[in-house]
């Protein structure tokens, strides 16, 4: 029994009580629909104990579920133990949605004396609330208040919204101007029949403005809210953040400052026609807030954003030049150290950060580094903690999924790299990964094409061998931003996103074979213009990550003629930029990992 | 000049002026939301002299617009000629949609009399209307009247609604009595919390009833409406349809009959609490007329339909065997016939389609053949006229798109054939297709994946290679029923609908190159269960069209093993299968067009 959880659970239960909820949700979110939120806002996960990126927890009086996906299914059932949380399984068949199973509850348990239902409106999207309603109200006529939140009343020692400084984000680095971004959004709005925007998203106020911040772990991002009107630009910001440099700044490019809490205040006085809002981005208290016509539409920074700049992607691959680099120096290091004993999966992730560290730029990780040994490796978002962190032998799969932050760019990589003697298996879903890994690399599409549209192309190789992963296949990855940024990404399920050139986009196929080992291999790729021909405009795919894939697992007579030739060039081109910057030892030892696969089918 | 258009444009125009409408919206459909209908609908042809399957027309007091797909671009540019009616290629930039085009014809002639759109609410879906008002509501402020049909006043002999009698479709082949659909019906209405519907769809109404008709070309549905409730089962259609043998087996399996004008009296009396109602199929007059409660949900018999059971299975194997051997008797005759001179498109057309008449349970043909030599092959639905009929020439490609209805199955193939002499060009576009066409049939993949997920299978080789087409890769066929059949369908347009084991669905990749040739090579496949591993359920192909493909263009140099293995075996059973039934002579061409390739890359 996990006494911290049950206690809080307690004292939560008893604030519903005296409101008469039926039942309260927590998403994984905060004002801002971020993906990873700064402390103060990690509600659902003080409240259920489980720390995974993405989960929602309810809390009835005499039960509990969280809602999670397949990354975290093992996870949070680990997690989840002795808290009285029950783990829901999303996107598996017979898993009830948070309405369905509200309603159940409460029908299983008699004559209920409530049918609210609570969530906080600042902290999920006007969308997720529209949706929530109609579930609720198909089950049983459930209703939903938005409008009270209990953290404040049982939380704690809750850590503050953070105060920290913001810096100014180089225009070498850039690329673009903040009145230069301003320009292009308002004419964007004028496309989309609006006079001004309320801008809620971390990462696309940071864009705009070319500031950063630290507020998020791993995400350069700051706590902030930007309205954009015809003639004004307003930034909503503890005042503490600004330094006098970007406070000069944003006077220059013409932006006023007020305080983060007058958001509300700001949008009841903007006096214009109407103002767009993405109902996917802006939370529903704010959302319900403004008085004028709002266009309800997706917000037009999202897909300025994607595309990079000739500057950002100059950045890019020289931030992937110095990832190589470490990434290089640290597989050198890792086999003997393995072999020599004592290292783990936190120490060889301590190494790896250190090693990065150690290069110019360097800003930080990008995300928590998962290192899963053998079955470790089949969870797959795991990260390692003292009581779960296993010894690395000289055998098997370590799957290793970091990057990190430099100012001029984010990386994004996996390897999974054999330790020492492998299975059969082990070698052939290494080698159907690599296959469907490389497939999406080769191919050339057709512009403008959505993410769902390319997905097979990685993930047929592994479904012809009865394999199949549940996680996307690939997310793009900011500028010195968050490490997913979307909206285009490649996955099974619909997103309408478009691919266009100057885009990032990850590659990331895997396998998770519970309880035995996990296979991710990731490259961080640009999408480039191909050629033109009579039936339109084609696209490929550049390689930004520059590290040997590990090539003792691959079972070269399962390998096409093209995936061979396409990995041999891809490490002719590795040791061509890294070797330069490497010492002879390292340059020695990446001669061996860059050797080219001969091709012997026949 | 096309005077007859012109002057049926002169006689609506006056009708829209004498009732105040700016503009009025003939799209192509029924009240059935048949995608072929019977020619008393076929309104948009009337009106605008084009006659493709797809396109809508819009008539303002200055003006006339008709949008249609790519299928039809060279088409319908033909037909237009001099009517008037300015073409809009649908998914092109630039082209505006229907309410911004009436919105500028009217801001570009001035202050409007009027600001009313008309369109017949009884000739288009619920959801059709509902978007349709949204968008010009958007634009200035349109609004839409759905209450008048002006074609009764101005269509002088037009057909009548047909009255072809129905006739029962045997046991042996639908495999499944009515009453025990209809039981199937109210369980899946059940579980939508419905207590009944209304079914529309003129083939979920053949189904369901095991009865066929002729009152659409190609499609041997009949005119209807089918009201389900809890205790009754309603027949709406002209009772001078019905032969005693239907009406008795109609009394037997507990159908009522009623007039088909009668069911919008049959709705308001219908008497439960609520009532279910595609609103993609059930057309907009009739979703407005209901007093009950309406759940607006998609019709659970399209996807009871679309999962064929073992007669039905059995049925369409038959079914393309005879299509089958009158394929093999066509392509013997074909080339030597070219040779001989004289054949044209529209002769071998004929030829082909009296060949198949000729086989046991022919019952006419699935559509219209495309027989489009050289660069009519370009013309993604050609249809010769005698205007416009080729006279075939020993070289070059034809491309021959048909298929039959018969009593145990429908039947949709597609071969491109090699009449002599091919260009390079022809033979690396011709192998291109070939592969497409044959990696989709080689694909493994999830139970329940969508067809859009599968979608680049099929293209991949053609994007590699700059080319693509813009049509979808495939569609469902009916059980001697329509050709085609949803909701699933294989395309690069997301549709949601799940693939399961007992579907068909049509592989049919091409390449259209305007003014120089096409290429399209379509089987019909019914989707099996392949294996289940910890991974999931995973789905494959069975090959149901059996059919040489014709060889002789092939550059196998561009093939891989597995591609060419495939077409080898392919060809082996379409041997064994067919050449029981045929002559010595036929024998002999059949071994020499089965003849295996060999694989000479390395």
């Amino acid at each position: 029994m996990n006494t911290l959880i049950n206690e809080r659970l307690e004292r939560l239960r008893e604030v519903l009580r005296r409101e008469h909820f039926a039942a309260f949700i927590f998403p994984t979110s905060d004002p801002h629909n971020s993906e990873y939120t700064a402390d103060h806002w990690k509600g659902r996960e003080w409240i259920s104990g489980f720390n995974g990126s993405a989960g929602t927890a309810v809390v009835m009086q005499d039960s509990a579920a969280l809602w999670t996906d397949s990354r975290y299914f093992l996870a949070a059932e680990e997690q989840l133990k002795g808290t009285g949380f029950q783990l829901m399984k999303l996107k598996v068949e017979g898993t009830p949605t948070i309405a369905e199973w509200i309603n159940r509850q409460l029908l299983a348990a008699g004559s209920p004396s409530s049918t609210e239902v609570g969530i906080d409106g600042w902290c999920c999207t006007a969308n997720y609330v529209q949706e929530l309603i109609g579930d609720l109200r198909k089950e049983g006529g459930l209703t939903l208040r938005t409008n009270f939140d209990p953290l404040p009343l049982i939380w704690r020692n809750r850590p503050p919204v953070p105060d920290a400084p913001i810096e100014r984000y180089p225009q070498e680095y850039a690329g673009e101007r903040t009145h230069e971004k301003i320009a292009r959004i308002r004419k964007a709005l004028r496309e989309h029949h609006a006079d001004g925007m309320l801008m809620a998203a971390l990462d696309d106020i940071a864009w705009t403005l070319n500031l950063r911040g630290t507020d998020v772990h791993c995400n350069p991002v700051f706590v902030s809210y930007l309205l954009i009107s015809s003639k004004d630009v307003t930034l909503f910001v503890n005042p503490a953040k600004l330094t006098p440099d970007v406070s000069a700044y944003l006077q220059e490019e013409g932006v006023a400052v007020d305080r983060y809490e007058n958001v509300i205040k700001g949008l009841k006085e903007y006096s214009e026609y109407n103002i767009l809002m993405d109902p996917d981005e802006v939370n529903h208290t704010l959302y319900r807030a403004v008085t004028c016509e709002r266009v309800g539409e997706e917000s037009p920074v999202k897909r300025m954003k994607t595309v990079k700049n000739t500057a950002e992607m100059a950045g890019f691959r020289n931030a992937m030049l110095r990832d190589g680099i470490a990434m290089v120096k640290f597989l050198k290091w890792l086999k003997p150290a393995v072999e020599a004993g004592g290292q783990t999966e936190i120490s060889v992730s301590d190494r790896l950060e250190a090693l990065r560290a150690e290069q110019p730029l360097f800003r930080g990780i990008s995300f928590d580094t998962i290192a899963g040994y053998q079955e470790h490796g089949a969870i797959v978002h795991y990260e390692a903690t003292p009581a779960t962190d296993s010894v690395l032998r000289p055998e098997g799969l370590l799957l290793l999924d970091s990057g990190a932050q430099y100012l001029d760019g984010t990386t994004d990589i996996t390897r999974t790299i054999a330790l020492g003697l492998l299975t059969e298996e082990q070698k052939k879903v290494y080698t159907l990964v690599l296959k469907g890994h490389i497939q999406l690399q080769l191919l050339q599409f057709p512009d403008g094409a959505a993410g769902t549209q390319l997905d097979a192309i990685a993930r047929s190789p592994l479904w012809q061998a009865g394999l199949n992963y549940l996680h996307g296949t690939g997310h793009g990855v900011g500028s010195y931003l968050n490490v997913h940024e979307g909206p285009h990404q490649i996955r099974m399920e619909w997103k309408p996103a478009p691919l266009h050139a100057g885009m990032t986009v990850t590659d990331e196929p895997g396998i998770y074979l519970a309880g035995r080992f996990g296979v991710r291999i990731e490259n961080t790729l640009l999408v480039q213009p191909a050629m033109e021909t009579e039936c339109g405009r084609f696209l490929r795919f550049e390689t930004l990550t520059l590290c040997p894939i590990d090539t003792t697992p691959v079972i070269t007579s399962l390998m096409t003629p093209a995936e061979i030739e396409w990995l041999n060039n891809y490490h002719r081109i590795v040791y061509e930029k890294l070797s330069p910057y490497l010492s002879e030892d390292e340059k020695n030892w990446l001669v061996g990992a860059c050797k080219p696969l001969s091709f012997n089918n026949f």
